[in-house]
């Protein structure tokens, strides 16, 4: 493999399969990048065998010219110092070439650098997915949903199934559902793809969170190759993998109350605020908990309490309040997470009791819905 | 106490104080912010024994009024979620009241919030410093002096002077030393204050980088009082009490050689960024270790090397070189420390030999000097 390349669109591409990169491997191979050169341009693959990441970088785009190939071939470089130094190169245009043994010189400027390759031959395969079933759908509108839903994954693995987020995809409703069983997320969208059905695909949130790092600003759209166990991302000349997580996941739609007792509307940010103020001092207790209660005089007050430190009480003005007098406690931490996603200036809360689930809803649209179990408290 | 303040400048104050409020302490009292106000405005002092700092909030800045007191009086409030709720408060306006056994009461639009406050006379009672020898200086000047030195202090306890920076003053010759026994810095400065002499005077790396952090941006004088074994520094309203280290700081005017085998005039940047490449490879060794060597057509070349991955190569034109042919070992980390903080273009660096040490000094000007001990290496 010899070639010369522009630094600017190698460094885009590393930084794009970065993120597959495993961290902490026992495996060598698996803590580097593979560069795959031919005549139309370089490849770059990473893989931690959960997600695999694949970058190509044409010979041109728009009539520059990125990439000069004057001998085809492949090698793995290791990770960690390639994605440093490509950055730290002293001049646009960087040589690379790869000698016996995988031995690759890399010369830029007045630097040289002489790496230990490794064989290409030992760099997991990716998986070959048959395109069949494609749904395209805008990245703005696939982070957003991945945003509204992700943080609601649990991060205790002995319920592998819930660390993931379920999709659903029924006659063009998209519908994203994550819960740790003491909160709930779900969002849905309508897609232009109508023809494509699937239910029970469980995606890491992890690796969500990682598909979401790598969409583009600027709305582009995605293409979503559903196969066997694999779930394959196209955006442009980068290619996501990732592996479904096996299992069935559990039917939340029975835990969603449809109706309530009390029910509110509040101006979204006076809520967090008001929640942000009182959490300060519930996790010094590490319980988070924060109590709200309608008071006689047709407010909202929320508040606090620390044996150590004291008490905050807050007053919010209910933009509409109906239904029974209600004194509720709950993880202010998981109110605020939802406070944070939510995109609508008020917000719907519905509540049945203070032992049943809380309700958040955007007031302007019905795209998501949030659920918090209440603490149960004697006081 | 009884008062009503201005959320923004209650905030900066307390951020001020914040820095010297104790972090991990087993006394529960310096885990706090004391409020001492009288009909002058209102004093926030924290303290963890090592240093103290002092804000004052007078009750009119520019006929803006800041403060109204309504009873004087004091109280020592829990600092971390004292720093944080202030920031929060819903209302430009904060009342603050304490009332039996310190128990505080702050309110701010529709937010209350009761505090459990210590009782102030258990707080640390600031040494009075005598203000018979006062210097003043430039805060940017300070903080330039404090930046090019402290870096070189060292973080082992086991020789307790060398985490300081040793400090003279000599007929307005203002001189900063700092070293780890691998290395060191130092930076003079000539001053107005001529009738003020002393040396030996050691103040402990952390707390010149926590009074760095509160020197202004805009170019303030900062007067600088020396007692017994306190240093104070006056910033406006804020004053920065300072303990000295105890010990003899040791003569380090010995080791710096007056006279080079080799000596070479550098680029700084060309050089910071061609270490900062070889030290990438460098530090997969742990060692950092980095060669510097003159080549046979004029050029400097720079490399490292690792076993796992390979080696970086670099080549400097020189500005200027004089003397003999040079191959030497160094850490890496050390020269980029240096190269970081030197504020000239172009830098002199001056060798005695391999195993002597290497002088690197500004072009420009002669205010700093900076010495490192190579690595004495076989090949």
């Amino acid at each position: 493999m010899k070639l010369t390349i522009l630094r600017g669109e190698l460094n885009d591409a590393i930084q794009h399969v970065s993120k597959a990169v495993a961290s902490r491997t026992t495996i060598p191979i698996l803590s580097g990048i593979k560069l795959d050169t031919d005549f139309s341009g370089v490849t770059l693959t990473a893989s931690d065998t959960e997600i695999s990441i694949q970058s190509f970088i044409p010979l041109e785009v728009a009539d520059k010219i990125i990439v000069s190939v004057e001998k085809t071939g492949s090698v793995v470089l290791p990770a960690k110092f390639f994605i440093e130094i490509i950055k730290k190169l002293p001049h646009e245009e960087v040589h690379i070439e790869v000698k016996e043994q995988y031995q690759t010189i890399i010369k830029s400027g007045s630097t040289e650098i002489q790496l230990v390759g490794l064989d290409p031959e030992e760099f997991p395969i990716l998986p070959s997915v048959i395109e069949d079933q494609i749904i395209s759908i805008s990245g703005t509108l696939l982070r957003d949903m991945i945003k509204q839903t992700v943080f609601s994954v649990t991060t205790n693995e002995s319920t592998p199934i819930l660390t993931g987020v379920l999709w659903n995809l029924q006659e063009g409703q998209y519908k994203f559902v994550a819960t740790d069983r003491h909160r709930l997320a779900s969002r849905t969208a309508q897609i232009e793809t109508k023809d494509v059905n699937f239910s029970n695909i469980v995606i890491s949130g992890k690796t969500m969170n990682e598909l979401s790092k790598i969409i583009p600003d600027q709305d582009v759209m995605v293409d979503i190759v559903v196969a066997d166990n694999q779930v394959l991302f196209k955006l442009g000349n980068v290619l996501f993998y990732s592996r479904m997580l096996d299992g069935t996941y559990p039917d939340t739609s029975k835990i969603i109350p449809q109706s309530f007792k009390t029910e509110l509307v509040l101006n979204t940010k006076l809520l967090n605020e008001a929640i942000d103020r009182a959490y300060l001092l519930s996790r010094e207790e590490k319980t988070n908990i924060v109590r709200l209660m309608t008071t006689e005089d047709g407010l909202i007050e929320i508040s606090s309490s620390s044996s150590e430190l004291g008490k905050v009480t807050e007053q919010i003005v209910a933009t509409e309040m109906k239904g029974e007098p209600l004194k509720i406690a709950f993880n202010s931490k998981y109110m605020l997470d939802v406070l944070k996603v939510i995109d609508s200036e008020e917000i719907f809360i519905g509540f049945v009791g203070a032992m049943s689930p809380i309700i958040i809803k955007p007031q302007d649209h019905n795209h998501s819905l949030h659920l918090i179990l209440p603490y149960r408290t004697t006081n």
